[in-house]
Protein backbone atom coordinates (compact mmCIF):
# COMPACT_ATOMS: atom_id res chain seq x y z
CA UNK A 1 0.00 0.00 0.00
CA UNK A 2 1.22 3.28 -0.84
CA UNK A 3 1.41 6.14 1.66
CA UNK A 4 -1.58 7.74 -0.34
CA UNK A 5 -3.61 4.47 -0.12
CA UNK A 6 -2.89 4.46 3.85
CA UNK A 7 -3.73 7.59 4.62
CA UNK A 8 -7.42 7.07 2.17
CA UNK A 9 -8.19 4.17 4.63
CA UNK A 10 -7.08 6.05 7.10
CA UNK A 11 -9.89 8.37 6.39
CA UNK A 12 -12.26 5.94 6.18
CA UNK A 13 -11.65 4.49 9.61
CA UNK A 14 -11.46 8.21 11.61
CA UNK A 15 -15.62 8.00 12.15
CA UNK A 16 -14.82 4.38 14.13
CA UNK A 17 -12.84 6.05 16.78
CA UNK A 18 -15.62 7.76 18.32
CA UNK A 19 -17.91 4.12 18.12
CA UNK A 20 -15.92 2.20 19.61
CA UNK A 21 -14.40 -0.54 17.37
CA UNK A 22 -16.19 -1.16 14.79
CA UNK A 23 -14.99 -4.75 13.75
CA UNK A 24 -15.96 -8.35 15.49
CA UNK A 25 -11.72 -8.62 16.33
CA UNK A 26 -10.66 -9.39 20.10
CA UNK A 27 -9.30 -6.91 20.79
CA UNK A 28 -7.35 -7.20 24.33
CA UNK A 29 -7.29 -3.55 25.60
CA UNK A 30 -6.02 -0.21 24.88
CA UNK A 31 -2.98 1.04 24.29
CA UNK A 32 -0.76 4.14 24.50
CA UNK A 33 1.86 5.27 21.55
CA UNK A 34 3.93 7.97 21.88
CA UNK A 35 6.27 9.90 19.59
CA UNK A 36 6.50 10.87 16.27
CA UNK A 37 7.12 7.90 13.90
CA UNK A 38 5.15 5.32 16.24
CA UNK A 39 1.60 7.75 16.33
CA UNK A 40 2.43 8.47 12.71
CA UNK A 41 2.69 5.06 11.49
CA UNK A 42 0.12 3.78 13.59
CA UNK A 43 -2.70 6.55 12.69
CA UNK A 44 -1.81 5.37 9.38
CA UNK A 45 -2.40 2.00 9.99
CA UNK A 46 -5.44 0.43 8.46
CA UNK A 47 -5.53 -2.32 11.37
CA UNK A 48 -5.34 -0.43 14.13
CA UNK A 49 -8.04 0.94 15.97
CA UNK A 50 -7.93 4.66 16.97
CA UNK A 51 -9.99 5.58 20.19
CA UNK A 52 -8.19 9.46 21.18
CA UNK A 53 -5.32 11.49 20.51
CA UNK A 54 -3.37 14.11 22.63
CA UNK A 55 -1.38 16.62 21.41
CA UNK A 56 0.05 19.55 21.13
CA UNK A 57 -0.13 22.15 18.64
CA UNK A 58 3.67 21.34 17.80
CA UNK A 59 2.69 17.86 18.10
CA UNK A 60 -0.22 17.88 14.96
CA UNK A 61 2.02 20.09 13.38
CA UNK A 62 5.04 17.36 13.30
CA UNK A 63 2.28 15.15 11.29
CA UNK A 64 3.53 17.16 8.43
CA UNK A 65 -0.62 16.96 7.55
CA UNK A 66 -0.47 13.08 7.86
CA UNK A 67 -3.55 13.37 9.79
CA UNK A 68 -7.05 13.71 8.10
CA UNK A 69 -8.88 16.86 8.85
CA UNK A 70 -11.81 15.25 10.38
CA UNK A 71 -9.47 13.27 12.97
CA UNK A 72 -10.30 13.76 16.71
CA UNK A 73 -7.98 15.51 18.25
CA UNK A 74 -7.82 16.62 22.26
CA UNK A 75 -4.86 19.36 22.01
CA UNK A 76 -2.97 19.79 25.50
CA UNK A 77 0.19 21.27 26.88
CA UNK A 78 3.58 19.28 27.43
CA UNK A 79 3.01 18.78 30.79
CA UNK A 80 -0.85 16.81 30.64
CA UNK A 81 0.88 15.05 27.77
CA UNK A 82 3.39 13.90 30.43
CA UNK A 83 0.91 12.11 32.92
CA UNK A 84 -0.54 10.46 30.02
CA UNK A 85 2.82 7.81 29.58
CA UNK A 86 5.60 6.18 31.14
CA UNK A 87 7.97 8.73 33.60
CA UNK A 88 10.23 10.19 30.59
CA UNK A 89 8.95 9.21 28.19
CA UNK A 90 10.29 11.30 24.88
CA UNK A 91 6.12 11.53 23.71
CA UNK A 92 7.53 14.74 21.44
CA UNK A 93 3.81 16.52 22.05
CA UNK A 94 1.91 13.35 20.48
CA UNK A 95 0.45 10.65 22.72
CA UNK A 96 -2.00 8.34 20.76
CA UNK A 97 -4.43 5.95 23.05
CA UNK A 98 -5.58 2.78 20.76
CA UNK A 99 -6.47 -0.69 20.89
CA UNK A 100 -3.44 -3.12 21.03
CA UNK A 101 -3.34 -4.78 17.26
CA UNK A 102 -5.15 -8.09 16.57
CA UNK A 103 -2.72 -11.44 17.00
CA UNK A 104 -1.02 -12.79 13.95
CA UNK A 105 -1.58 -16.36 14.01
CA UNK A 106 2.16 -18.27 12.33
CA UNK A 107 0.11 -20.39 10.01
CA UNK A 108 -0.68 -17.41 7.99
CA UNK A 109 2.79 -15.32 8.53
CA UNK A 110 4.18 -18.68 6.57
CA UNK A 111 1.87 -18.50 3.98
CA UNK A 112 2.74 -14.75 3.21
CA UNK A 113 6.21 -14.44 4.27
CA UNK A 114 7.51 -16.00 0.71
CA UNK A 115 10.99 -16.88 2.08
CA UNK A 116 11.50 -13.64 3.83
CA UNK A 117 13.39 -13.78 7.18
CA UNK A 118 11.87 -14.58 10.52
CA UNK A 119 13.39 -13.35 14.05
CA UNK A 120 12.40 -16.08 16.60
CA UNK A 121 13.58 -14.30 20.29
CA UNK A 122 13.83 -16.60 23.58
CA UNK A 123 12.87 -14.65 26.74
CA UNK A 124 14.06 -11.16 25.21
CA UNK A 125 11.72 -9.00 27.78
CA UNK A 126 13.24 -5.54 27.26
CA UNK A 127 10.69 -3.18 25.87
CA UNK A 128 13.52 -1.23 24.12
CA UNK A 129 15.20 -3.99 22.24
CA UNK A 130 12.18 -5.64 21.00
CA UNK A 131 11.11 -2.43 19.37
CA UNK A 132 14.25 -1.93 18.22
CA UNK A 133 14.52 -5.26 16.44
CA UNK A 134 11.45 -4.75 15.36
CA UNK A 135 12.87 -1.55 13.37
CA UNK A 136 15.89 -4.03 12.05
CA UNK A 137 13.37 -6.43 10.74
CA UNK A 138 11.58 -3.74 9.09
CA UNK A 139 14.33 -2.05 7.52
CA UNK A 140 15.92 -5.87 6.37
CA UNK A 141 12.13 -6.98 4.97
CA UNK A 142 11.55 -9.57 7.61
CA UNK A 143 8.08 -11.37 7.55
CA UNK A 144 7.84 -11.59 11.42
CA UNK A 145 9.26 -11.56 14.57
CA UNK A 146 7.80 -14.21 17.11
CA UNK A 147 8.02 -14.54 21.17
CA UNK A 148 6.61 -16.62 23.26
CA UNK A 149 3.73 -15.17 25.46
CA UNK A 150 5.13 -16.15 29.05
CA UNK A 151 8.82 -14.34 28.13
CA UNK A 152 8.10 -11.38 26.20
CA UNK A 153 6.72 -8.16 26.69
CA UNK A 154 3.79 -6.80 26.00
CA UNK A 155 2.43 -4.84 23.26
CA UNK A 156 3.79 -1.17 24.60
CA UNK A 157 4.34 2.85 24.43
CA UNK A 158 7.56 1.88 24.89
CA UNK A 159 7.96 -1.05 22.02
CA UNK A 160 6.20 1.40 19.83
CA UNK A 161 9.24 4.06 20.06
CA UNK A 162 11.90 1.95 20.18
CA UNK A 163 10.26 0.43 16.79
CA UNK A 164 9.98 3.73 15.79
CA UNK A 165 6.84 2.53 13.40
CA UNK A 166 7.74 -0.92 12.59
CA UNK A 167 4.92 -2.43 15.08
CA UNK A 168 2.59 -1.36 12.77
CA UNK A 169 4.27 -3.13 9.73
CA UNK A 170 5.91 -6.30 11.06
CA UNK A 171 3.69 -8.78 11.85
CA UNK A 172 4.51 -9.94 16.00
CA UNK A 173 3.72 -13.68 16.45
CA UNK A 174 3.02 -15.05 20.05
CA UNK A 175 2.99 -18.28 20.75
CA UNK A 176 2.75 -20.29 23.88
CA UNK A 177 5.55 -23.13 22.64
CA UNK A 178 8.36 -21.41 20.90
CA UNK A 179 9.94 -24.81 19.87
CA UNK A 180 6.97 -26.00 18.76
CA UNK A 181 6.54 -22.97 16.65
CA UNK A 182 10.68 -23.58 15.37
CA UNK A 183 9.03 -26.98 14.28
CA UNK A 184 6.55 -25.21 12.42
CA UNK A 185 8.94 -22.95 10.47
CA UNK A 186 11.42 -25.56 9.85
CA UNK A 187 8.08 -27.51 8.44
CA UNK A 188 7.64 -24.59 5.61
CA UNK A 189 11.28 -24.98 4.29
CA UNK A 190 13.07 -22.72 6.90
CA UNK A 191 16.67 -23.39 8.29
CA UNK A 192 16.86 -22.11 11.96
CA UNK A 193 19.80 -20.47 13.11
CA UNK A 194 20.63 -19.88 16.46
CA UNK A 195 23.07 -16.92 17.55
CA UNK A 196 25.17 -18.09 20.19
CA UNK A 197 27.96 -16.85 21.76
CA UNK A 198 30.07 -20.12 22.26
CA UNK A 199 29.16 -21.75 18.87
CA UNK A 200 32.14 -22.94 16.74
CA UNK A 201 30.74 -21.65 13.41
CA UNK A 202 30.32 -18.21 12.42
CA UNK A 203 27.24 -16.55 11.33
CA UNK A 204 28.58 -16.52 7.85
CA UNK A 205 30.08 -19.40 7.01
CA UNK A 206 26.39 -21.62 8.89
CA UNK A 207 24.38 -19.10 5.89
CA UNK A 208 22.58 -21.33 3.75
CA UNK A 209 21.27 -19.91 0.53
CA UNK A 210 17.22 -20.48 1.35
CA UNK A 211 15.07 -18.86 3.48
CA UNK A 212 16.46 -18.34 7.64
CA UNK A 213 14.70 -18.28 10.59
CA UNK A 214 17.04 -16.38 13.19
CA UNK A 215 17.13 -17.61 16.93
CA UNK A 216 17.92 -14.91 19.36
CA UNK A 217 18.42 -15.06 22.75
CA UNK A 218 18.62 -13.36 25.73
CA UNK A 219 21.63 -11.14 26.76
CA UNK A 220 23.50 -13.35 29.55
CA UNK A 221 21.80 -16.58 29.50
CA UNK A 222 21.30 -16.84 26.14
CA UNK A 223 19.17 -19.28 24.51
CA UNK A 224 17.34 -22.32 26.52
CA UNK A 225 18.66 -25.54 25.72
CA UNK A 226 15.19 -26.67 24.43
CA UNK A 227 15.41 -24.26 21.60
CA UNK A 228 18.79 -24.35 20.78
CA UNK A 229 17.96 -27.99 20.21
CA UNK A 230 15.48 -26.74 18.07
CA UNK A 231 17.94 -25.31 15.54
CA UNK A 232 19.14 -26.62 12.44
CA UNK A 233 22.43 -24.79 13.17
CA UNK A 234 24.67 -22.82 15.76
CA UNK A 235 26.12 -19.65 14.33
CA UNK A 236 28.61 -16.56 16.23
CA UNK A 237 29.05 -12.94 15.04
CA UNK A 238 32.92 -12.76 15.03
CA UNK A 239 33.81 -10.60 18.18
CA UNK A 240 36.87 -10.01 19.73
CA UNK A 241 36.95 -11.46 23.84
CA UNK A 242 37.20 -7.44 24.44
CA UNK A 243 33.60 -7.64 25.16
CA UNK A 244 31.12 -10.56 26.49
CA UNK A 245 28.79 -10.39 23.87
CA UNK A 246 26.64 -7.31 21.68
CA UNK A 247 23.72 -5.99 22.68
CA UNK A 248 20.58 -8.19 21.38
CA UNK A 249 19.38 -5.67 18.95
CA UNK A 250 22.13 -4.94 17.74
CA UNK A 251 23.54 -8.83 17.30
CA UNK A 252 20.02 -9.21 15.59
CA UNK A 253 20.78 -5.99 13.05
CA UNK A 254 24.13 -7.57 11.91
CA UNK A 255 22.30 -10.86 11.62
CA UNK A 256 19.40 -9.69 9.21
CA UNK A 257 21.95 -7.57 7.76
CA UNK A 258 23.90 -10.92 7.09
CA UNK A 259 21.12 -12.52 5.91
CA UNK A 260 20.08 -9.55 3.35
CA UNK A 261 23.42 -9.21 2.19
CA UNK A 262 23.90 -13.00 0.91
CA UNK A 263 25.48 -13.69 -2.31
CA UNK A 264 22.25 -14.55 -4.45
CA UNK A 265 19.85 -13.47 -1.92
CA UNK B 1 46.80 -7.03 29.68
CA UNK B 2 45.15 -10.35 30.98
CA UNK B 3 42.26 -10.29 33.54
CA UNK B 4 44.82 -11.42 36.28
CA UNK B 5 46.95 -8.88 35.44
CA UNK B 6 44.47 -6.46 35.79
CA UNK B 7 43.35 -8.00 39.35
CA UNK B 8 46.98 -7.01 40.20
CA UNK B 9 46.68 -3.69 38.99
CA UNK B 10 43.71 -3.04 40.94
CA UNK B 11 44.90 -4.50 44.16
CA UNK B 12 47.87 -2.37 43.65
CA UNK B 13 45.36 1.07 43.26
CA UNK B 14 42.99 -0.01 46.29
CA UNK B 15 44.93 2.30 48.38
CA UNK B 16 44.33 5.64 47.14
CA UNK B 17 40.49 4.97 46.89
CA UNK B 18 40.86 6.27 50.76
CA UNK B 19 43.44 9.22 50.16
CA UNK B 20 41.71 10.56 47.27
CA UNK B 21 43.36 10.84 43.40
CA UNK B 22 46.83 9.67 43.93
CA UNK B 23 47.87 10.82 40.27
CA UNK B 24 48.42 14.32 38.90
CA UNK B 25 45.77 13.85 36.57
CA UNK B 26 43.26 16.66 36.46
CA UNK B 27 40.27 15.20 37.07
CA UNK B 28 36.63 16.45 36.05
CA UNK B 29 34.62 14.79 38.51
CA UNK B 30 32.93 12.15 39.84
CA UNK B 31 30.48 9.18 38.12
CA UNK B 32 28.22 6.79 39.60
CA UNK B 33 28.80 3.76 37.74
CA UNK B 34 26.07 1.34 38.11
CA UNK B 35 25.24 -2.39 37.01
CA UNK B 36 27.41 -5.69 37.17
CA UNK B 37 29.69 -5.46 33.80
CA UNK B 38 29.72 -1.47 34.27
CA UNK B 39 31.38 -1.49 37.48
CA UNK B 40 32.96 -4.94 37.36
CA UNK B 41 34.72 -3.25 34.28
CA UNK B 42 35.56 0.18 36.06
CA UNK B 43 37.22 -2.18 38.94
CA UNK B 44 39.47 -4.05 37.03
CA UNK B 45 40.05 -0.40 35.01
CA UNK B 46 43.70 0.48 36.47
CA UNK B 47 43.18 3.75 34.60
CA UNK B 48 40.15 4.69 36.78
CA UNK B 49 40.55 6.19 40.30
CA UNK B 50 37.46 4.65 42.49
CA UNK B 51 36.05 6.62 45.42
CA UNK B 52 33.19 4.11 46.78
CA UNK B 53 31.60 0.93 46.15
CA UNK B 54 27.60 0.44 47.50
CA UNK B 55 26.79 -2.95 47.34
CA UNK B 56 24.26 -5.54 47.86
CA UNK B 57 25.12 -8.50 49.38
CA UNK B 58 24.30 -10.53 45.83
CA UNK B 59 25.95 -7.49 44.30
CA UNK B 60 29.16 -8.34 45.93
CA UNK B 61 28.52 -12.23 44.72
CA UNK B 62 27.60 -11.54 41.58
CA UNK B 63 31.09 -10.41 40.76
CA UNK B 64 32.61 -13.76 41.31
CA UNK B 65 35.49 -12.71 43.21
CA UNK B 66 36.98 -10.06 40.67
CA UNK B 67 36.92 -7.25 43.90
CA UNK B 68 40.19 -8.00 45.94
CA UNK B 69 40.03 -8.82 49.61
CA UNK B 70 40.71 -5.46 51.35
CA UNK B 71 38.55 -3.84 48.51
CA UNK B 72 36.12 -1.14 50.79
CA UNK B 73 32.77 -1.78 50.34
CA UNK B 74 29.47 0.00 51.76
CA UNK B 75 26.76 -2.96 52.29
CA UNK B 76 23.40 -0.87 51.64
CA UNK B 77 19.91 -2.53 50.40
CA UNK B 78 18.15 -2.36 46.96
CA UNK B 79 16.10 0.39 47.82
CA UNK B 80 19.32 2.71 49.57
CA UNK B 81 20.96 2.00 45.71
CA UNK B 82 17.67 2.96 44.23
CA UNK B 83 18.82 6.43 45.75
CA UNK B 84 22.26 6.60 44.90
CA UNK B 85 21.09 6.50 40.73
CA UNK B 86 18.95 7.32 37.85
CA UNK B 87 15.58 6.37 38.21
CA UNK B 88 14.45 3.38 37.70
CA UNK B 89 17.87 2.60 36.64
CA UNK B 90 18.58 -1.44 36.69
CA UNK B 91 21.99 -1.18 39.46
CA UNK B 92 22.11 -5.06 39.75
CA UNK B 93 22.87 -4.55 43.30
CA UNK B 94 26.57 -2.44 42.49
CA UNK B 95 27.00 1.40 42.52
CA UNK B 96 30.39 2.69 42.11
CA UNK B 97 31.31 6.09 42.79
CA UNK B 98 34.42 6.68 40.98
CA UNK B 99 36.67 9.91 39.11
CA UNK B 100 35.69 10.30 35.50
CA UNK B 101 38.34 9.14 33.06
CA UNK B 102 41.28 11.21 31.91
CA UNK B 103 40.41 12.72 28.61
CA UNK B 104 42.29 10.76 25.53
CA UNK B 105 43.89 12.70 22.83
CA UNK B 106 43.20 11.88 19.38
CA UNK B 107 46.95 11.91 18.29
CA UNK B 108 47.51 9.68 20.90
CA UNK B 109 44.78 7.21 19.76
CA UNK B 110 46.03 7.53 16.02
CA UNK B 111 49.31 6.27 16.99
CA UNK B 112 48.06 3.33 18.51
CA UNK B 113 45.31 2.21 16.09
CA UNK B 114 47.18 0.12 13.78
CA UNK B 115 44.77 0.60 11.21
CA UNK B 116 41.66 -0.63 13.43
CA UNK B 117 38.41 1.73 12.74
CA UNK B 118 37.43 5.06 14.01
CA UNK B 119 33.87 5.97 15.18
CA UNK B 120 32.79 9.67 14.44
CA UNK B 121 29.49 10.50 16.25
CA UNK B 122 28.62 13.67 14.86
CA UNK B 123 25.43 14.81 17.78
CA UNK B 124 24.36 11.65 18.48
CA UNK B 125 22.95 12.92 22.10
CA UNK B 126 21.32 9.61 23.79
CA UNK B 127 23.64 8.43 26.16
CA UNK B 128 21.83 4.64 25.62
CA UNK B 129 22.75 5.29 21.97
CA UNK B 130 26.54 6.30 22.71
CA UNK B 131 27.03 3.11 24.81
CA UNK B 132 25.84 0.86 22.41
CA UNK B 133 28.06 1.88 20.06
CA UNK B 134 31.04 1.90 22.68
CA UNK B 135 29.45 -1.82 23.11
CA UNK B 136 29.80 -2.54 19.41
CA UNK B 137 33.34 -0.66 19.26
CA UNK B 138 34.57 -2.98 21.49
CA UNK B 139 33.06 -5.89 20.18
CA UNK B 140 34.56 -5.01 16.78
CA UNK B 141 38.20 -3.89 17.93
CA UNK B 142 37.82 -0.14 17.03
CA UNK B 143 40.47 2.00 18.33
CA UNK B 144 38.36 4.56 19.56
CA UNK B 145 35.15 6.46 19.40
CA UNK B 146 35.07 10.64 18.59
CA UNK B 147 32.70 12.99 19.94
CA UNK B 148 32.34 16.38 19.67
CA UNK B 149 32.25 18.28 23.13
CA UNK B 150 29.15 20.58 22.72
CA UNK B 151 26.69 17.42 20.51
CA UNK B 152 27.84 14.24 23.13
CA UNK B 153 26.89 13.37 26.39
CA UNK B 154 28.98 12.99 29.32
CA UNK B 155 30.22 10.12 30.79
CA UNK B 156 27.53 8.45 32.97
CA UNK B 157 26.51 5.53 34.77
CA UNK B 158 23.72 5.35 31.80
CA UNK B 159 26.53 5.07 29.09
CA UNK B 160 28.31 2.99 31.09
CA UNK B 161 25.45 0.65 31.49
CA UNK B 162 24.44 0.65 27.90
CA UNK B 163 28.27 0.12 27.37
CA UNK B 164 28.30 -2.92 29.41
CA UNK B 165 32.07 -2.45 30.38
CA UNK B 166 33.44 -0.93 27.26
CA UNK B 167 33.65 2.47 28.28
CA UNK B 168 36.93 0.90 30.07
CA UNK B 169 38.37 -0.33 27.22
CA UNK B 170 37.23 1.81 24.01
CA UNK B 171 39.54 5.32 24.27
CA UNK B 172 36.59 8.10 24.15
CA UNK B 173 38.04 11.27 22.21
CA UNK B 174 36.55 14.28 22.54
CA UNK B 175 37.06 16.91 20.49
CA UNK B 176 36.64 20.60 20.21
CA UNK B 177 36.03 20.47 16.33
CA UNK B 178 34.74 17.26 14.64
CA UNK B 179 35.74 18.31 11.23
CA UNK B 180 39.20 19.05 11.95
CA UNK B 181 39.31 15.83 13.88
CA UNK B 182 38.12 14.12 10.31
CA UNK B 183 41.37 15.92 8.72
CA UNK B 184 43.34 14.78 11.22
CA UNK B 185 41.98 10.89 10.30
CA UNK B 186 42.23 11.23 6.64
CA UNK B 187 46.04 12.09 6.99
CA UNK B 188 46.97 8.80 9.60
CA UNK B 189 45.58 7.35 6.16
CA UNK B 190 41.94 6.72 7.30
CA UNK B 191 39.20 6.11 4.45
CA UNK B 192 36.29 8.33 6.04
CA UNK B 193 33.00 7.12 5.24
CA UNK B 194 29.59 9.04 6.52
CA UNK B 195 26.32 6.79 6.65
CA UNK B 196 23.81 8.84 5.31
CA UNK B 197 20.52 7.29 3.75
CA UNK B 198 20.33 9.19 0.68
CA UNK B 199 23.80 8.29 -0.48
CA UNK B 200 24.02 6.12 -3.67
CA UNK B 201 26.72 3.59 -2.88
CA UNK B 202 25.40 1.16 -0.57
CA UNK B 203 28.04 0.34 1.90
CA UNK B 204 29.75 -2.50 0.78
CA UNK B 205 30.64 -0.73 -2.13
CA UNK B 206 31.78 2.26 -0.99
CA UNK B 207 34.49 -0.35 1.27
CA UNK B 208 38.07 0.65 0.70
CA UNK B 209 40.94 -2.12 1.62
CA UNK B 210 42.56 -0.22 4.53
CA UNK B 211 41.46 1.52 7.70
CA UNK B 212 37.92 2.89 7.68
CA UNK B 213 36.21 6.18 9.80
CA UNK B 214 33.05 5.48 10.25
CA UNK B 215 31.03 8.74 10.48
CA UNK B 216 27.70 8.87 12.04
CA UNK B 217 24.81 11.24 12.42
CA UNK B 218 22.50 11.48 14.84
CA UNK B 219 18.91 9.97 13.83
CA UNK B 220 16.35 12.48 11.68
CA UNK B 221 19.04 14.87 10.67
CA UNK B 222 21.69 12.79 10.40
CA UNK B 223 25.19 14.61 9.77
CA UNK B 224 25.52 17.93 9.52
CA UNK B 225 26.65 19.23 6.23
CA UNK B 226 30.14 20.33 7.47
CA UNK B 227 30.70 16.55 8.67
CA UNK B 228 29.38 15.22 5.81
CA UNK B 229 31.81 17.37 3.65
CA UNK B 230 34.82 16.12 5.47
CA UNK B 231 34.19 12.34 4.57
CA UNK B 232 35.95 10.48 1.26
CA UNK B 233 32.54 8.48 0.56
CA UNK B 234 28.89 8.80 1.36
CA UNK B 235 27.13 5.32 1.53
CA UNK B 236 24.17 3.87 2.86
CA UNK B 237 22.89 0.43 4.59
CA UNK B 238 21.08 -1.50 2.03
CA UNK B 239 17.23 -1.23 3.92
CA UNK B 240 14.38 -1.53 2.49
CA UNK B 241 11.40 1.25 2.76
CA UNK B 242 9.52 -0.05 4.98
CA UNK B 243 11.21 2.24 7.90
CA UNK B 244 13.10 5.22 7.58
CA UNK B 245 16.29 4.44 9.32
CA UNK B 246 17.93 2.46 11.14
CA UNK B 247 18.45 2.99 15.28
CA UNK B 248 21.92 4.71 15.15
CA UNK B 249 23.23 2.18 17.07
CA UNK B 250 22.17 -0.70 15.20
CA UNK B 251 23.78 0.79 11.85
CA UNK B 252 26.94 1.27 13.87
CA UNK B 253 26.78 -2.03 15.06
CA UNK B 254 26.35 -3.53 11.10
CA UNK B 255 28.71 -1.47 9.81
CA UNK B 256 31.40 -2.18 12.50
CA UNK B 257 30.70 -5.92 11.07
CA UNK B 258 31.15 -4.88 7.13
CA UNK B 259 34.23 -3.68 8.08
CA UNK B 260 35.49 -6.30 10.16
CA UNK B 261 34.54 -8.86 7.75
CA UNK B 262 35.31 -7.19 4.78
CA UNK B 263 37.61 -10.07 2.33
CA UNK B 264 41.18 -9.41 3.39
CA UNK B 265 40.51 -7.67 6.41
Amino acid sequence: MTKSERKRALRGRAGRMKGGRGSGRASTGNVRLWGRHAVEAALLNPDRVHRKLWATREGVESLDGELPQDFPIEYADTPDLDRLVARDAPHQGLVLECATLEDRLLDEVLDEADGRPLVFLDQVTDPHNVGAIMRSAAAFDAAAIVTQDRHAPPESGTVAKSASGALESVPWVRVVNLARALEDAARAGYWRIGLAGEAEAVLAEAMPAGPVALVLGAEGPGMRANISGHCDALARLPITDRIESLNVSNAAAIALYAIASRSGA
